[in-house]
């Protein structure tokens, strides 16, 4: 389609998926059997798409392993070096990179108190993965485009997968081990409705809703679209936006919904059904066929993809908007000024 | 300075804020008494204006208390229905109207785990109260613009009391106690820059930032625009802001920011250089005196608020701004069209 980097590493996504599933089951069964039952929640420290990944965990391990999550802050840790007692808490880590100061300040104090610790991260040999005590190798091999895209999906299953190990419900592993076959299905039914992003060539501002599961989704799609493009897109849960931002739309203003059948879809629709009579512009990500939702574009994946591996597919619409957006604007989607690929935060 | 009801419950907060104190201490004292050591972490279920409360209140107990506080994902209860289990939970719920159907179902099923919870609401018969085995009144009176002002410093205050009474630390309460004299101080100072707000009559977007205890108040300042003007308002971290959003700042953005003296002082101030070489324009709410960040405007709270109470002041210049920009837009800041002041979300 171009041959820029990240459409190289968006298209490797398949593969990353598959070598992940096969080289890291084996160990996340082990750290599963290590750490069950010796904690009673999950803290989660990480920053950008990895902070987008720890939404997801929210509800994934909320729903199926009825563990609450809590996201860290980690300038308690590092500026006002006023840790929490981790008391309790399973600590994980997510950085690709395995550099960041403020998370690996998070995980240094949670072994220091004793915690089980994981480093979910693209380089094993990195200082987070040597302060953890388990770490799960995303196996996406080096991402070279500022936006993160590989090692946010690779993330997303390495979760998952965690998930699904804790339960000992290895029956739910077959789906995961479908997910490369859904993301080629999506990768090639997306190429088909891209060149249409042209339509957005002009946009200055958009917002991203999605709820429950792909509230991730809408967080991390925002920040492909800001990141790439420069431009403002604010995300939102479909239940947030009600309560004020709602009151932004006016005619023609771009939404960028992810709505996949389960718990969350009736609501989503009928929000989709308010914006639609604002005069708002859908682009509309979803496993399921409704054109009774008018939107302006539609990426559809896989039906038979459940709401709970949803996210996965679901971003790389998003991810390949950003990109195809970026090219119609004459920026470079590989290295948009202005941002490096780690950022040093204390 | 109008005839607004938002100008008269913005105003009415030093009262409101003097009769929480008076009020509610006991019953805080109380509620701290029968709670401590009966939890290893907090859990907080909130909407809008209350969740930007429970932001503040991650650093709040994180800092001061060596607590975790996780923020709920309230559609886990209502719409997925499967809430995990809050064992070792102090449970939280703040909505001032009491009647938010989902995050009483957060109370309902941690009362029914056995988790010691409170309702921090400004209605002691709603719904919530008397789901809470605790209720701590905001005293704020009927609040009936849409926009929330006097509730949210109202929560802030009364999570502050917790937080100083979970520690037996009764020296802060003095602290907490200046509260009042420091918002009238605030109040006034910022009345006399607020007609400048003229100048930004056409801003169509901006960014709010702020980090640690102003997390928050870069959530809400954010809210108050975009609630009240329809313009889009994007809140961060100024960490995360260099993650990527930073490449959206072009000569003429707006960023509201919130630089109080502290741990995060350095790093927000040395942020603000790196914006004003960009040209964006800095709108700056500081207890410190720093004209050498040129902002555009200023609004300067009182030099010895202590930067964990300093968001309770500091919101208020955002409130008033947001407020001024409608009346300047020829906008109703009392009944913003599209919002309702009880948002009923499952």
């Amino acid at each position: 389609m171009n041959n820029s980097i990240l459409y190289q590493e968006i298209s490797e996504q398949p593969a990353v998926i598959r070598r992940l599933v096969n080289n890291e089951r084996k160990n996340i069964e082990d750290i599963a059997d290590s750490i069950r039952s010796k904690f009673s929640y999950i803290y989660i420290a990480a920053r950008g798409s990895s902070d987008n990944a720890a939404r997801y965990a929210q509800y994934l391990f909320g729903i199926h392993n009825h563990l609450t999550v809590g996201l860290a802050t980690p300038s308690i840790f590092s500026l006002y070096q006023e840790p929490p007692l981790l008391k309790d808490a399973l600590v994980i880590g997510i950085s690709q990179s395995g550099q960041s100061p403020d998370i690996l300040s998070v995980i240094k104090v949670a072994s220091e108190q004793g915690c089980p610790t994981i480093a979910l991260t693209n380089d094993s040999s990195s200082p987070l993965a040597n302060a953890a005590t388990f770490v799960i190798n995303l196996q996406a091999h080096q991402e070279r485009a500022v936006a993160a895209t590989k090692t946010y999906t690779a993330s997303l299953t390495a979760l998952a997968m965690l998930s699904v190990l804790l339960n000992e419900h290895a029956a739910a592993l077959d789906n995961i081990a479908e997910l490369p076959g859904w993301i080629e299905n999506t990768i090639e039914e997306t190429k088909g409705v891209i060149p249409r992003v042209e339509r957005f060539r002009y946009m200055e501002h958009c917002a991203v809703l999605g709820r429950g599961y792909n509230y991730a989704t809408s967080f991390e799609i925002s920040l492909k679209i800001k990141e790439i493009n420069r431009i403002i897109a604010e995300p939102y849960s479909t239940a947030d936006f009600r309560h004020g931002p709602i009151s932004t739309i006016h005619p023609g203003f771009p939404v960028f919904i992810i709505a996949n059948e389960g718990p969350t879809f009736k609501d989503t629709a009928n929000l989709v059904s308010g914006l639609v009579d604002l005069g708002a512009e859908i682009i509309l990500v979803s496993n399921a066929n409704i054109p009774n939702l008018y939107p302006v574009m539609f990426f559809h994946i896989p039906t038979e993809v459940p709401e709970w591996l949803s996210p996965i597919p679901s971003v790389i619409p998003g991810q390949l908007f950003a990109m195809q957006l970026a090219l119609e604007r004459g920026l470079d989607p590989d290295f948009p000024a202005g941002l490096g690929k780690v950022t040093q935060t204390y």
